[in-house]
């Protein structure tokens, strides 16, 4: 199935998962003025975005298998995906509150809609809660229930501790570079991004496809945190050099103090003149402050260093995928992770 | 015991528990920075209230053993209680942000402490995956893990939806008395309170103690959701006509616009003068408003309507309490109830 198709297919569910979720306040006599709210939450939070996640979920299960899925299962995978897509959903109404982000996904932040305000906190909370009462709903019967749950609830912290780091690390508005390391990017990258978006796919959709072998999981982890920190590190890369056309807006992150791969590595190459330019100028909010930093990236020779660190990151990764047997592992296959890295590789947007 | 020296034992396994999660994001590598913070997000939001809640799981463990408990169960107990006193935390962390309170429990509020700010949005959400964390670490193994986990993530959504209507109905800065009544307190009252407040701490204990019997749970909850509810509306009776000496505040509702039991009692019963009074004075914030609503309600002899609705709901609930019986229902104690119930009722404070 072509990308276009897959995610029509998956988007095609939501309606159904979202009224699911209403109905569920309807039958508890929630008034009116509420239901409708909680629609709107749903609505306007879990799709819109590239529901890359999510789909990943679908795609795994079916490399799992290794032939079409039923109905039934696509329904299944596609529900474990929403789940991740909530969860997304729940993650960015906060972050937008606290980095007092205007807009996401082309449209005003949840917060900022009119008459939202402060309750988007509670509807963030409310998204989460929408999680495990579809799991309960479509996976109580099954024996990897708990497992699902404890998942669930791990990733969920480990994002939680991802973004407290970078909180406290890079807050926009008060600027101090000796707090920064690549080190501190990676500890971010892996536990705000990675957990979440490259582990908790594939270990779902592990679990629904009946892998218990414990050494499974522990390999998927250490191919798709290492992935996932490489995504991490590609996209601070994009935020500086890629065009407004391939990553659809207008990179901020050396006006935003924030934590990026680049600054990092700069950080590391920087001799006194080099680093008292960054410290004057990383993070304050002037196109003229900006120019001076991306000034001393080029001199660093940063383009270069990320090339060198992408090329090495691929041969890393295809090196612990190939330790899977070629006939496959317990429960394991390379191409769930061939499929994840393709996509990922030397992407443009 | 003494309540005091109950709630001393309580207390005194905090520090175990608040060290035993800072460890847990030591042994992930997270920066000092990142550990100190979470232990102060811990501390200055989860001991310091009446605690209540966390001690009546440890009270009716004790109740439905019918001896004294062990060291261990003592433990077990007492670290569901500090689950729910986690809950308790992560809503009030973010009820203040959304009221734009001020203080709590004597101190500022978490948000407004120097420093945190809106970072206290991710502060809620660690203090609810450290109860997920707790439940993992000391009930893994038993049999009613699962049951613990579906209990607390449902009594969260609950609360959630509780929240919302609060919200939406009664917003600090838009008076509209025609969106409340007696109805719509009665959901808002058992939602955003009876559950996580009266059910929850007996059905922990109930889990723990080995009650399987459905029926049980649901005799519980016919019992302690009408009984949560009158302890809000005696909350609401109190804002309004408990002295400062007794409530350790002064009383704002009706200044805040909060969907109290009172306004409600009194839409129900006003004539079109005193109605008007009510539209044009609730929710402004003047003493002389404030003081026009109080006289209304004093027309309409609400004093003396709380008194009988509390004499009836006493009746009401002992009734339901009776049913269970004398020799103890399936791990049901008249006992378990009676002594929430003389806790509650007429209480001064």
């Amino acid at each position: 199935m072509s990308s276009t198709a897959s995610r029509d297919k998956f988007l095609s569910i939501w309606p159904g998962i979202r009224d699911e979720l209403v109905a569920y306040l309807e039958a508890q006599k929630m008034p009116k003025e509420a239901t409708e709210w909680f629609k709107q939450n749903l609505d306007h939070n879990s799709p819109g975005g590239k529901l890359n996640r999510g789909i990943s979920v679908v795609d795994t299960v079916q490399i799992l298998k290794g032939s079409d899925l039923t109905d039934h299962e696509y329904k299944q995978a596609a529900i474990l995906g929403w789940c991740i897509e909530l969860l997304q959903a729940y993650f960015l109404v906060a972050d937008d509150m606290m980095d007092q982000s205007i807009t996401r996904r082309g449209q005003p932040c949840w917060y900022r809609v009119e008459g939202v305000g402060n309750i988007a906190i509670n509807d963030a909370f409310m998204l989460e809660a929408a999680i495990y009462h579809l799991l309960k709903k479509y996976f109580r019967s099954e024996k990897y229930y708990v497992d699902l749950l404890e998942l669930f609830l791990e990733t969920t912290f480990q994002t939680e501790m991802g973004q407290l780091i970078d909180l406290i690390t890079a807050p926009e508005d008060s600027v101090d570079l000796s707090k920064f390391s690549l080190d501190k990017h990676h500890l971010i990258v892996v536990y705000k991004t990675a957990f979440y978006s490259f582990y908790l796919p594939v270990a779902l959709a592990m679990h629904m496809s009946g892998v218990t072998t414990e050494s499974s999981y522990k390999k998927a982890l250490d191919i798709l945190l290492p992935m996932g920190e490489y995504f991490q590190v590609q996209d601070d890369y994009l935020d500086c050099y890629g065009t407004p056309e391939q990553i659809g807006k207008i990179g901020t992150d050396i006006l935003d103090n924030k934590c990026s791969w680049l600054i990092n590595a700069a950080l590391a190459k920087a001799d006194d003149g080099q680093r008292k330019v960054l410290d004057e100028n990383y993070g304050v909010k002037s196109s003229e402050s900006e120019a001076r930093v991306k000034e001393v990236y080029k001199q660093l020779g940063l383009a270069q260093a990320f090339d060198e660190y992408e090329a090495e990151s691929y041969k890393r990764i295809n090196a612990v995928i190939e330790t899977i047997p070629e006939q496959g592992g317990v429960g394991l296959k390379r191409e769930v992770f061939r499929a994840f890295l393709e996509k990922v590789y030397k992407r443009q947007k």
